[in-house]
């Protein structure tokens, strides 16, 4: 069974970022150096588009599958790249095909929404930085209303400041 | 000066609740015990008016400002109970007139908004329950982009779940 673990930063209010475009320049170096760490441990990335255009460089490297509504069928662009609808193929069984074992889901709030409602998010690391936005896109951005139990696995302290590395797993 | 304190409890993606009706039914019976010694322990609490409506009975007995757009001046209702809306008058006198030291912000969204915009927000402390909802009330919901800083100053693990209460000061 691979697991599929969700990574990230939200602000004291929820939030994963200002708008579409303001990404992860907001976050703490420690929590960088984190989910730089845990991406490494991954065999594969789960990440919507917009998300993946705002960090190209950084994974062009690891195994991508880059969710868009555009790909009516997959679309290998690359030897380690894939473009998909999740709506429109069977993505536990293209991880399974692919006998990728861990699975990180790096957002967006979409892309984490989408995981959620499939039952595609065994755990989630969250770094809860101390700012707050006050308004902005939200870590989850679904349409229906849920009720996802989690339970809480760890805590560490990342800084001085208190950003907080959380570790759920599904109940 | 009086010190000002936000109370909220927040799913793990930072809703207060699904709608503006559906109120905290859906914490822990810990977070509930935290909340009340809290409450006991304020000399005030200020609560918007969707919110008092839920919890009219408990609310009762405690000096209670109640935040409403449609009070022009600050009502009067009964010995501890003031309506007002804080765009009209000087909250931060009005407090230190009546010699209120310490201040409960029992929220909704609008009222940790305003509070927080205004910085009468000097402290936050916040209870994250391990539940999803996915979409629903956001803590804030500020109409402008902030930035306001916090530093965490205490982590308290509330049950075996995990609900966790998080202690954060304004920088």
């Amino acid at each position: 069974m691979s697991k599929y673990t969700a990574i990230a930063a939200i602000t004291l209010d929820g939030k994963i970022a200002k708008s579409k475009n303001h990404m992860s320049d907001w976050t703490s170096p420690e929590d960088k150096v984190f989910m730089r760490g845990i991406l490494d441990k991954s065999d594969v990335i789960i990440v919507g588009n917009n998300t993946y255009k705002t960090a190209v460089r950084p994974l062009s490297k690891r195994n991508c599958i880059v969710f868009s509504r555009s790909a009516n069928q997959p679309v290998k662009k690359s030897a380690n790249l894939t473009y998909c609808n999740p709506a429109n193929i069977n993505l536990r069984q293209l991880i399974k095909d692919k006998k990728y074992k861990t699975v990180a889901i790096l957002g967006g709030a979409q892309t984490y929404a989408w995981c959620l409602e499939n039952n595609l998010l065994d755990e989630i690391y969250l770094t809860i930085e101390p700012v707050v936005f006050g308004r902005g896109i939200n870590l989850f951005e679904n349409k229906k209303f849920l009720n996802k139990y989690f339970k809480l696995a760890s805590v560490k302290k990342l800084n001085h400041k208190g950003s907080l590395l959380l570790n759920y797993k599904r109940v």
